[in-house]
């Protein structure tokens, strides 16, 4: 196991310190966390500490790593019983069982055979956090090439290093065409009602120097008619096998607006989302989360309501974009256009 | 002067007891402010617990009339310079200028013949509500007409009675259409970054019990495409002569998302709001307000900032609406469709 120093997690070899930033109290109070064992991780994730689907399998992964160098006396049973344990801390986390299946090498032949060395798991969890890391400079790059010099590009939700160990999705690209001295400036989306644009999007490019202009969500539209907007990037919770694709709620309202401004749009995620068992955007499911999201706002930043205590809501965590107002698919293994897509399905 | 209960300015004439709701604390509390002297109601415009062009207009008038009516000692010159207080009491409000100009009849020949007796006065501060709530009434009737039975309205921003003494624009064309028995259901626009959708129009509509649902601005489009919403009602600022209108920030991403889905998009506006001064939509300017609220939220409700304190932000309060995108608008004069204005503009 290496020593590593990402934005929202990090870890000393020689102390055996693993750490997580906590996400809540961003962005005014960089608070980091120390996990000394897997109660501490499942904790952290269950108060939402940790949060960003990759990041969750990073950390819950890590802290099985470090629990085991801590514990050289624990059985066989000890360290699935542990796994396990992390394993349900966040029931809708795909990426977190992946990880932890990974790191319990279920896919890798006989029980017998499996090497439950502190070793071992410190192996396997190197190479989730290096296939993270990897994915997302893939995407990032190939994102880059589209990007013309002196562009204003916007961007919806919270895509970047908070949630995950490597650039990001659609904010890796915004990183990648800012390193390479391509001179952007980025439109964010607040994208209510949990604010992850206003909250985190603007943390992070803040922090790294990127130039900036944070936007409510209905103002995009007047912008982009202003001529002020050259390119539109989000991410994808999931992509159906035809591309359409899920993505936090407002995204399918920036693609109508986008198609009805002739500015090209761009779904940017690894290959691991696209789910084939779905054939269309109408079979992935939506989620439909609290009135109260609706009603006001809340974080470690306070709590407001604003609408009358009882007032019926309509919130949808996601919707879908269809495959016919994106421009083209940025993945990890490559860049998908309609063209490619509509080969695909001859 | 007869007594009469608006939603948000009421007068007793027995008592002869003027009183404001205060805007500032709904929807959770309802208070009323009384208005002694003329003095009271600069600083009930000044903090806003008075706002909506309408009113202000009425309320300033109401004031200066109660103030004369109980001190009939007042000289010519004592009344001159309190009506230029409260005419100035809110420097961009074009209703109170002109209601006050009324008021003090300035348009009615020789400065010898004006009569400024409470009586007069009275009768010109009646005329000036009755024309409000006329207007409001014709307006809402024309658009009534328009509404199928059991359509879903989206309707941004608040356009009702709270910022005016009639029915208001758009949403007394909903009050109708309900009134009428036509089984409507609303979906109301949040409209950030003031919040006057989910403050002020859940408000109204649970006080009329008309069926509703609160949604987040990103969150029509989706609405649209389901086939949840069947027509948009907004109000204007400020209509061009070729039929461009200014209005609350959001409302022309609302108007692209409705043409996207062929879904029939109306603005609901008395005939003085339009401008014929402004040919097209090119020529109304936009202010910018501060970066603060779209940091955040606040309000009677609390206060609260989720972006980093020095975040840059675009903060227009309003954005313009091209007619080339708009069904029809609906004045108090009738209803003006686009062929209406090509005809016009040849």
């Amino acid at each position: 196991m290496e020593s590593f120093n990402y934005l929202s997690i990090r870890y000393n070899k020689d102390e055996k310190k693993l750490q997580i930033l906590d996400q809540r109290k961003l962005p005014d109070i960089e608070e980091w966390l120390v996990c000394e064992k897997p109660e501490d991780m499942i904790t952290f994730i269950k108060q939402l500490s940790v949060r960003g689907a990759p990041l969750i399998g990073v950390a819950a992964s890590m802290s099985l790593y470090n629990h085991i160098l801590y514990n050289p006396q624990l059985t066989k049973e000890e360290i699935v019983k542990v796994s396990q344990e992390l394993r349900e801390s966040r029931p809708t986390a795909v990426n977190l069982m992946f990880a932890i299946d990974e790191m319990m090498q279920l896919k890798e032949g006989n029980v017998e055979n499996r090497d439950y060395s502190a070793t071992r798991f410190g192996e396997i969890a190197m190479r989730i956090i290096r296939n993270e890391v990897d994915m997302c400079d893939k995407m990032s790059k190939f994102g880059a090439s589209l990007i013309q010099p002196g562009e204003s590009i916007l961007t919806h939700c919270n895509t970047g290093s908070v949630a995950t160990v490597g650039a990001g999705t659609a904010l890796g690209v915004i990183r990648e065409a800012h390193k390479q001295g391509k001179n952007i400036h980025v439109y964010v989306d607040e994208t209510r009602p949990l604010l992850q644009g206003g909250r985190l999007t603007t943390y992070e490019l803040e922090r790294e120097g990127i130039p900036y202009t944070l936007i409510c969500d209905n103002m995009a539209a007047c912008l982009m008619r202003d001529g002020k907007i050259q390119r539109v990037l989000v991410g994808a919770d999931r992509i159906a096998a035809n591309g359409d694709f899920a993505n936090k709620i407002g995204t399918y309202s920036v693609a109508v607006l986008a198609n009805h401004h002739n500015i090209p749009f761009h779904c940017v995620a690894p290959m691991s989302t696209v789910d084939i068992k779905c054939l269309t955007g109408k079979d992935i499911p939506i989620e439909e989360r609290s009135q109260t999201e609706v009603q006001g706002a809340s974080g470690a930043f306070g709590q407001v309501r604003w609408a009358p205590k009882n007032s019926k809501t309509f919130n949808p965590a996601f919707d879908v974009t269809p495959m016919t107002l994106v421009t083209s698919i940025i993945l990890d293994t490559g860049i998908l256009t309609k063209n490619d897509l509509n080969k695909l399905s001859e």
